[in-house]
Order: C-alpha cells, then structure tokens, then sequence
C-alpha cells in the first residue's frame, strides 16, 4: 500500500517534469523491479506525444559531437529534449575523452535538457527494456523530442533504436569496413544518413558509397532516405539535418506514421511478451531439476539442444516438437 | 519415409568428410527445416572432438587477414580447419574488398579445409542457431579445428562465439572508441588479446590499454588472458598466437574444460528451448487474433507493454505476472 503510494506520489512529480522525479524513475527502471512497472504503467497513458529520434553508428564517427549540437539546436527552437544514450562510446555513458564529457556538462544545467546515459549490465535483455522505459517516462514527463543514442549494428543496439520516430545512421569518411558492417545490420533502418567530419577529403567519397547502397533498396513511393553532411565539431549541417528530421516527421504524417507506430508497439509487446514467458519457464525447469538433466543428456550427447527443446515442448503441450514443412 | 533416407545419406556422407555433403547439410540448417533437425540430431552424437576457437573484433582490424594466416599456420602442422564466418566485413562473407577475397580462394582449393560463410538474414535468432548448426556438422565431419568468425561487440555475436573454447579478440593500434565499446561487450570474454597491424607505430599503447583494463577484472588462480601483438598481412605473431591457444587448451584440460563445455550446452539449450516455446506461443496469440487485441490496447495507451505481457501471463498460468520483490 505504501509502495503504492510512493508510486503514484513519483508518477505525479514525472508528470510535472520534476528533474529528480524522472532522473528516480529511470533508475527504477534499471532496477527492473516491481515498483518500476507500477510507474510505468501510472505513466504510460501520459505518453505518445513526444518526437523521437533514434541515432546510430560505430564508434568514432562523432555521434555525441552532433547530438550534442542537435540538442542545442532544438533548444534555439524552444524545445525541451531528452537524451538517452545507451552508447558505450558516448561521453554520456562516461566511455569517451575527458573533453566531450565538459563539453556535455554545460547542457545538463539546462533545465529544459534531461541527459541519462543507461547502465550497461550483462543482461541485455534488461538494458533494453531499461532504456524503452526510460524513452516512455520521458515522453510522459513533457519532453518534446527525445533522442536515442545506441552505437555499434549489433542486433540488441538495432532493437532499441527501432523504437524512434526518425532513425539517423551516421557515419564519418574513410568508414569503408563500418559501412560493410552497417549494410548488413542498420542499412535497411536508417531513414537519414549523415556524413559526419564532411571537412575531411574522402567525404563525397562516403556519400556515394551511400547513395550506391540505397539506390539498391530504393522502392518507388516510399520515403527516400536523405544523406547530409555534417562537421559536428564546428556545427555545420546541423541545422540542415533538422529540417529533414522535420521533412521525414511531415512524410509519416501523410500515412505511414500509424504503421510505424503500430509496428513499434508489436515489437516492444513481443518482447515484453517473450520475456515475461521465458524467464518463468526457464526458472521452473531450473527449480525441478529439469533443466540439469536435460544439460546432463546433451553434454552425453544422447541428444541434441533442439531435440532435447522439442522433447520438452512435447511433453508440456502435448503437441509435436518438430515444425513441419 | 524418403525423406529420412535422405537424412541418413547426407549424414553419412558428412561423417566421411564429404565436401559437397557438408556444404548442403550447412544449407539446410541455414533454411531452419524439419529435415535439418534430423540430419544435426544425427550428426551430434558424433560432435565433442573438434577445438573449437572463436574470433571476434571491430570492422577493420585484420580479423580475415589474421584467420587467414591461422589456417595456413594449422595446416602446416596437418590439421583439418573448418571456418565459419558470421562477419558481414568478412571476405569470406562476401564483405570486403576483392584482394581479400581472392587471397582466401588459395585455401578453398586445400581439401583440408573448408571454409563457409553463413548468410545474414533477418532473423538473428535464425543465424546464431544455424552457424551453431555448422560448428556441429564441421565438428561430426571431422575437422580437427573449427574457427568461427564474427564482428563486432553486439549481443548477438558474444552469443554466437560463446560456442568456442577459446575465444580471442582481435583490435588494431588506434581503435580507443573500439576498445571502449569492447568493454561493454567481449572484454569478459576474452581469453587471449590480439593487437593486429603491430608494425603501426601506436601498438605498444593498445597493448597497455588493454592491460590496464585486465588488471582491473584479474582474479587469483584464474586463466590470466595474454596479450599477442601480430602482424597479419606478413603471418608475423602467428605462430605465437597459435602456441598461446595450445597454452589456453592445455588450461582448460586441467578441470576448467568440463565447466566451460557444461556453460556452452546450457547456453545452447536455453536458447533453443525459449526459441521453441516463444515461436509456439507467438504463432497462437497471432493466430486467435488475441496478439491483434492487446497491440491495439496498447496503441490506445489503455496499458502498457509489460502491463499486457504480464496480464496474458496470469491470464494462461493462473499465475500472478508482477515480480516479487
């Protein structure tokens, strides 16, 4: 009853956009505990009006440099900004130089900035659902843009930012081997590309090389990611890459944003779904001992790891295990 | 009927190292069929005799080069190799530049080695549990070494290369952002540190970071990871590298080994048996339409996506779906 109380006295502060309020209900969310999901869900009907914008890219390409501008460029325009940074490079998350972390201080006296790099822990699972709970309480919290830092085209970084509005994949000139990398993961998500450090001598270079890439996956009618080129440290670009931020808001506007949005929510609830299902299977057959003896026959190989699943699938269904053709 | 004749066939020829044999029973698994559950339970009995040796490392760093070199090194000392690429820069995955593909084109030609990249797709789930699917039927072929490559720091790949006894994690002089996102990631799971391309003149500097950040996670009585400066392009430090994975290997044979292949089975099982059981689950709240309701109530903002998870729980168990704390 009590926790319940304080719940709801937190969710009231969030609402009003009490930095200290919204800076305990994140860590609640790390936390991952019951009391993170009553807020959560206390905030969750507040949320759906902020714009969010997911940035990607490998390390050393200048990401926090051009979210930082990004930040501040929004704020000219009047608008409160959270960031959620959940980069393991990014000066946010304390992994980068000494000099881009004072350089991020003097937006964090900004009131009407929130920066919160997200822990990483050894579950994985966990800091994406941390980090979607804290997109959610800062929605709900009145922030009007909240940005998505993750690093790296790994599927975990790819399922997180997969939460924004507009996704902006970043890349730096002489990337070639990260661009190869990006093909595989993040090229099909990315809605803008930006061409960051564009004063170096290879950056057209770097825009073809995109634009080669995208002309293979182009489809008539859809939206035709844009690629802008920045100078993150100087500022350059910055204010071009709003305007198609913008531009891509009015295109989703006209139709897809529905579909879009749909799809987000089906994927965050498969998630949340799998999660919830697994973790308490796994926990009962660990529990009886299940678990162990089916670890014991597989390590004498008397079967193998699917086979030993679809047994366990059979046996707790009664339904066949193997999936027919 | 035929079609378990045709199971027992291809095992057979797989278990008698066929080439032609292992390449389509590598296809099947990539296809995630009935018929390939078949063939891999059949063939795993015959697997646990392989070393297995993970790479893994970011974009640019010489990983291909440096397996290149490794296999040619095995070789020499008559071993059979099995390489498994799941590295989208790889030049075995079709990745990189033409020079490396067709320096790779000389192994592919030796019967003692074979050499497969498995396709990207968008079912990460799908590729981690085919390229697991490969290691085994490489392991039952009767390869001596199987070395599976892959890329970057993403949850996804730690995943696939925890399959490997040994695991090494190769970086380049310079790549600071990369080493601190390697932190978050496969620091941990390191056994043995390459510095590659240590002919550039910052090497010594990129041995001393990764030092320090071992220092820090070094534990008594414990496998100390080593440090390998090597310069793949001209096969310098392979030989090193080479007698520092026997070093490991001999390591783990006295009493580590059977813990570690204990983890690996169990990592395996749990994935395949969530995999089997969230596909099921998945497919029937599809199915009855019961998927469709609760996205739209979350659309709705009536609730949130955990809230919902954790209702459909105690819904179907009868179970209260909050954790208690």
């Amino acid at each position: 009853m009590k926790q319940l109380a304080a719940a709801h006295q937190l969710v009231t502060a969030v609402l009003k956009g009490d930095r200290r309020a919204i800076a305990r209900a994140i860590t609640l969310a790390e936390n991952g505990t019951r009391e993170t999901r009553k807020t959560v869900s206390l905030l969750y009907p507040h949320t759906g009006k902020a714009q969010i914008i997911g940035i990607t890219g490998p390390g050393g390409v200048g990401k926090s440099t051009l979210v930082e501008k990004l930040v501040k460029e929004l704020r000219k325009r009047g608008k409160t900004v959270g960031v959620v940074a959940v980069d393991p490079t990014s000066p946010f998350s304390g992994g980068a130089f000494l000099g881009d972390r004072i350089r991020m201080q003097d937006l964090s006296t900004d009131a009407g900035v929130f920066i919160r790099s997200m822990a990483t822990r050894n579950n994985p699972g966990g800091l994406a659902r941390a980090t979607k709970d804290a997109v959610h309480i800062l929605d709900a919290s009145g922030k009007d843009v909240i940005i998505v830092e993750t690093a790296g085209a790994g599927q975990s970084e790819v399922d997180v930012i997969k939460i924004a509005q507009t996704i902006i994949v970043i890349l730096a000139p002489g990337f070639g081997d990260e661009i190869q990398a990006i093909k595989a993961g993040i090229m099909e998500i990315g809605d803008i590309f930006v061409v960051n450090k564009a004063d170096r001598e290879n950056a057209d270079r770097a825009v073809i090389d995109i634009q080669a890439m995208l002309e293979l996956s182009n489809d008539e009618g859809k939206w035709r990611p844009a690629i802008i080129k920045t100078t993150a440290t100087t500022g350059e670009g910055t204010a071009q890459l709003l305007k198609e931020i913008e531009k891509h808001k009015d295109h989703l506007a006209k139709g897809e944003a529905e579909l879009r949005q749909k799809n987000i929510v089906e994927t965050e609830l498969t998630e949340a779904i799998k999660q919830k299902f697994t973790e308490h299977l796994m926990g009962e057959l660990r529990k009886s001992g299940r678990m162990e003896e089916l670890v014991s026959r597989v390590l004498a190989r008397d079967i193998d790891p699917v086979g030993a699943a679809e047994e366990l699938f059979t046996e707790q269904t009664g339904k066949s295990g193997s999936k027919a053709e």
